[in-house]
């Protein structure tokens, strides 16, 4: 399964000259996910050549409005473009309200229809043949949750070389790259092992932001391959960051180290800062192999 | 009295990958004006240098999110930079509520006292010793209104070269301003037309949008110095205008050549056009001096 994150803002609380708020864009195969949506998220996904059609997903973190303001124009952009898919978002259950007091004042109708899932717990509240995706609890001024998406049923790979040598026909690929084994017109079992290779790590995302650095969430995150993660501050701030219920960069690094992950992303920065070179000092002093969350970039992971 | 129009946006429904939405910025000598306030207008002030703190009023045409979902993002960054000053919201009434209702979910509070004057009516509902606004309603699919704001009080200019002759202080240039007399100590009148000259004409603009071309509004609106008017479509395109309560870029120039205005500005473009050059020949000729809405431009009236 190909996996593309693409970076669609990166600043706290008010967007900068040149950096947008909290949203970013998940394509994992054929499910297309979108996680967060400040205000501007719309241009964004015209910006960047991704198309807010595909989306299937949005996962709402929290009801500040850097997280979710740009969700009414998004609704009605893809409305007016007739939308027929349904979508799911999943967000704290106050969002479905807000969103239906606006277009009952612009008087508006959807052309598609939202299936809501209210976040409320550490569960996981999505599951489909491909991906799960848990929410956990986090410590913010309101209520606010990670969100830990795995990829599932990660299929086998072809040996292509030795399927060719056997003549096996195509109409049997899909079986062995579910991993059963193969049994020809003749009686012969072709054990699956013979003509695949083991399928590679299944892909896990761990999106942690708005929240005290908090020891205790990493057991959720431990091993996942790329971790985002909530750097607002410098350490040199930390008191400013506890009190606004925020990490440092050097926080989101230790959270990392804790959590055994492989990569780290940091983001959601303060406006405060115009460069970001010291958030990613910061990090890497702890954790090595950070990135920072740079509006535009798109990391591709497999 | 210095006059600057800045546009912030021309995009009418969803933006363009580079048009945003609805938002103007006018400054009447020290009175900041803006006009409506689509998703993202606080990056676009951002983005043209204009001071988001030194707004006093907004006025808001309706409520379709493309001329008002900006506002609540750019309240919580005017609160997060410490805003004291009191703001005056001019709008539909259900804004008041969207906006209370999202900054309870939210769990924030402004730092700053908002004044909100509804619009319901044709009525002069704003008007101090500088400005005076009024409201007309329009032809939409919800209720939405045209405004009309007028300089007031313009001041005389001093005729410096007789004032310097007679040797008149200072501290009467208000009072000669204001058009008074002066009495000297020495008993000696000095009539006001001696040392002034007549002031410029007074400052009228005129903002028009997402209506059915209206002609019945065009004696509200006769000989205003600027006119901005709508031009989702072209006139090719009339009967989808009508459905739609929109107008063409043909009828903004008949609204403008029936109202005996000096400039006209047109605007709130479909996302469906490219090149605005067609509106623009299309709206000159009609009523030549028009000029497009173009993102960042600042029209310099005085």
């Amino acid at each position: 399964m190909e996996i593309d994150l693409t970076i669609l803002g990166n600043s706290s609380a008010s967007p900068t000259r040149d950096r947008n708020q909290s949203g970013q864009y998940l394509k994992m195969g054929k499910c297309h996910i979108l996680i967060d949506c400040g205000e501007g998220t719309q241009s964004r996904l015209l910006k960047y050549g991704l198309s807010y059609q595909r989306i299937d997903i949005i996962l709402i973190s929290h009801l500040h409005g850097d997280h979710y303001l740009g969700m009414f124009g998004l609704l009605n952009t893809m409305s007016l473009n007739g939308r027929k898919n349904d979508l799911i978002i999943c967000a704290p259950k106050e969002l479905k309200e807000l969103i239906e007091l606006h277009f009952a004042i612009s008087n508006s109708r959807l052309t598609f229809n939202i299936q809501y899932i209210d976040l409320g717990a550490d569960e996981t509240f999505l599951e489909n043949e491909k991906i799960q995706i848990q929410s956990f609890a986090v410590k913010h001024r309101i209520p606010c949750f990670a969100f830990l998406i795995n990829e599932l049923n990660v299929r086998r790979k072809l040996n292509i070389d030795v399927c060719e040598k056997l003549q096996i026909h195509q109409k049997y690929f899909n079986k062995l790259k579910d991993g059963e084994d193969l049994i020809l017109e003749n009686g012969t079992i072709i054990k699956n092992e013979r003509v695949t290779f083991d399928p590679e790590p299944a892909f896990s995302y761990g999106y942690v932001t708005d929240t005290l650095f908090l020891e205790e969430l990493c057991s959720n995150f431990l091993g996942v391959q790329v971790l985002y993660h909530e750097a607002t501050f410098l350490d040199n701030l930390i008191d400013r960051a506890k009190m606004a219920y925020h990490s440092t960069a050097a926080q989101a690094g230790r959270f990392a180290l804790k959590a055994f992950v492989s990569q780290l992303v940091i983001g959601h920065f303060s406006s405060r800062y115009t460069d970001l070179n010291d958030h990613l000092e910061e990090a890497r002093s702890v954790f090595p192999n950070t990135e920072l969350a740079i509006e535009g970039k798109c990391f591709q992971f497999k």
